[in-house]
């Protein structure tokens, strides 16, 4: 499937650490539509190396930014243009990562000071990009920037624990900023809440396996994969949604408009 | 723009009465990206005669349907799939009016008789056009089911009146038969809220013309036009967003997640 | 449990078929509460007898209402002002009947003129009643009007079939009349939207009992009891909650919120 | 007013500044119904005086506590269970202040350690009290824990800056905690969203005055006073909602629900 969708158009992309990255197929996606893109991850996820595959898979770059550093955040946006020769159509966070869940802390006996790192990394980081972005004048008119949520941010599932919070936190964020990329740019600010994704890092949550199946069969669609997550991430990109904008997206097969499924009491 | 979206896919647009018609646009824009389409409105609609000017520019037919009449709606689907040769892939429902509205009765005056008729117009003519679909087995797998509807469904606007209840049926029709349809052939059923547009039907509202000055100041992006409510449709249509459904889709250059915009204040 | 919360107060009761209804419970609480109440539903059911006991309890009368008559509403405000020689302060909308559920019609094959009727009892009816009790002024300053809904307004529960819809209405007609019943006289209109409740009513849906051990599961609290709801009905007839208008509450135990109950995997 | 609703309760209450403050009035109107309360605020809002005042008028005592340090929040709980001679009923959480909004820092250049500062006492205090009284198993059965909370939670208010976040968050602890309150000890915890208030906090934020008229304008009731939230606090407090939980509540005059005031656009 090309359509030519992102034809001239120049994006960065956060997030892809191997193949299982909704950010890894976006990226393929991007490209296949004909956008020239720039790869980003933290410098403890460059190390493992599968991202520089995909690099030279898409004959582009991948410039190290630690998403929590302004500066780092700077030097991306700056070098990016110099390689786009101009400004940026399109961004998209796919950053998350919660410290009390990975070491096991529970939500009733959270360490704060994880907490902390947890909403810098998985939201705040979300702000800074599009300020450092913003400063720098550095989107083009009627760009599109997206980051990727979880319906966690509107109800509660236990054992998601503090990335509730951190998600309520990136879809305020959206919101926020996106009354100020409007105005100055007609740029858009939208998430993607999207089905739980069978990536390295939704893995790592509590009973992820039962808790996607679950979900799977709440979901009259199914759930959605990362391939047809990129597929709607395109769409957002692309000039046919200039007009979307502050919103939460729902790209899950349906499930957060069910109630209960027939399919779960069986 | 052209980027052949809807290759090879067929489509049925209700609502087409005029150039400033948003499904006369979805109809132009359909026909750009390469689908086949049956265009169809209310036999009291096709006598002004507008719409033959489209169906001949699209190198396609007309057929007449009363979208409240199972017959009809039974006669336009079966003569859609001979002229198709073949199901169908996508269907617009872009109907609406309002008998107490249209007669000038306060909403705290409503005449019963006309509230009934305006919700079989505006809104389970929709369920029928579903139902009767599903009946027929009239659509392919993964398809895209489509219906046109305003923020009044969730907020109050005074003067839109008991159009705002239409619209919450509306909404309410596609969640609960997509459920159905995702089940049965893996079809989307979504409706967007589409910011106030200067249609022959929006101008009928009373006080429009003001209301739409507001909104268009509420709004970071502006309203969003018939022209741009066209991309959107076509990206619904298309199989970049295949797992989305059950929504309800602002389109709407921000203007649902405004509390207040600076703007509206000065 | 008795505070006087509603002392001086008068009100009108829709839906007390037996004591299982959420309405007689709440006659009950009001009465105890100090309210002055009157009792009404439709004539078929006062023929069941059973709200002729509640009535002599609590010393009040019964006037039969055809809900969905506008001159049965009429005769059933004028009656009651000149039992309480004024106007009323509070009204209780408990109704609800689907005749495609009943006559077990699937969702995928309703018969309109049923789904017509089920509007027009369910919902329509609530319209109904206050725009007869605008016209007639008679409803006191800062009194309160309240509709009982349910969550398949917001979310599909496919054994709901149209009474999602009928929520829907139900819902919308609250906020959109509660703008003028705010504007005419301060009075405030919301619906509470209950857990599924053992009722005459509810029992009647199909596969109930298992939806309600599962939903039971999934509210952190569990469900909320008919007695339970009495008590929050009472809260928002009282004068604590007088700034809260065209809302509706969720009074279900937490479920409205909850995406995942870890109970619920087990 | 008075009906003994709180009777035998006992209560914290958080963030009584001065005669303007909403927890000021809650404080007066918990006493009234009969509950024996703790009133507490940061050391240098003590230093102040007014709410010895408060305590003195009420037979109470302060206990001093930085909402941001667990070890403060362990001992305000500790004592507070001395001076009750028992576990806790009801808690307030009525705190928020925002760093870049007080040092007039733009949205779009905020200072990330401010923010981190106002996240820390806006929100991230209410999880500590929360998981302090877990652990300290602090609360009664039945309980009832409460934050105050704005819309600007949901929605854009460009000049409310990074405390729509804080906004977010505290309502999204109120979700993820209110399910581990309710299953250990059948406590709820909701957030009221209220209006736009004259208080000494409310007035700091620019542009405050014409704010506060437009929303009243937007409201079919018109703004909600402190006195009202006060009100709205102890229906939420008493026994008479106890299976509402996890839930934001808008107390607002209907603000929320408005799309558009005709009043407005005289």
């Amino acid at each position: 499937m090309s359509f030519g969708l992102l034809k001239g158009k120049t994006g960065i992309i956060f997030g892809a650490l191997d193949e299982n990255s909704i950010a890894w197929h976006v990226a393929e996606r991007a490209h296949e539509e004909g956008a020239r893109i720039v790869l980003t991850n933290a410098p403890v996820a460059l190390r493992m190396g599968a991202i520089q595959t995909l690099a030279e898979k898409l004959q582009t770059e991948v410039i190290g930014a630690d998403a929590t550093s302004e500066e780092d955040l700077e030097n991306l946006l700056t070098r990016s243009m110099e390689i786009f020769g101009g400004k940026i159509d399109f961004m998209l966070h796919s950053i998350g990562m919660s410290l009390n869940v990975r070491k096991k802390r529970e939500y009733t006996d959270i360490k704060y000071d994880w907490m902390s790192k947890t909403f810098d990394i998985s939201a705040i980081s979300f702000h800074k990009l599009m300020q450092t972005a913003y400063k720098l004048d550095a989107m083009n008119d009627w760009g599109s920037i997206l980051a990727l949520s979880y319906i966690a941010a509107q109800r509660t599932f236990p054992d998601y624990s503090e990335m509730a919070e951190s998600k309520a936190l990136l879809e305020s964020f959206a919101r926020s900023f996106g009354y100020h990329w409007a105005k100055k740019k007609n740029v858009r600010v939208n998430t993607i809440s999207q089905s739980p994704t069978l990536t390295t890092a939704g893995s790592g949550v509590k009973g992820f396996d039962e808790f996607f199946a679950y979900a799977d069969k709440m979901s009259p669609l199914g759930n959605a994969s990362a391939e047809s997550c990129a597929d709607y991430c395109i769409s957002l990109f692309s000039d046919l949604t200039r007009m979307v904008t502050m919103q939460n997206l729902f790209h899950d097969g349906g499930f957060s408009n069910m109630g209960m499924a027939p399919e779960v009491l069986e």
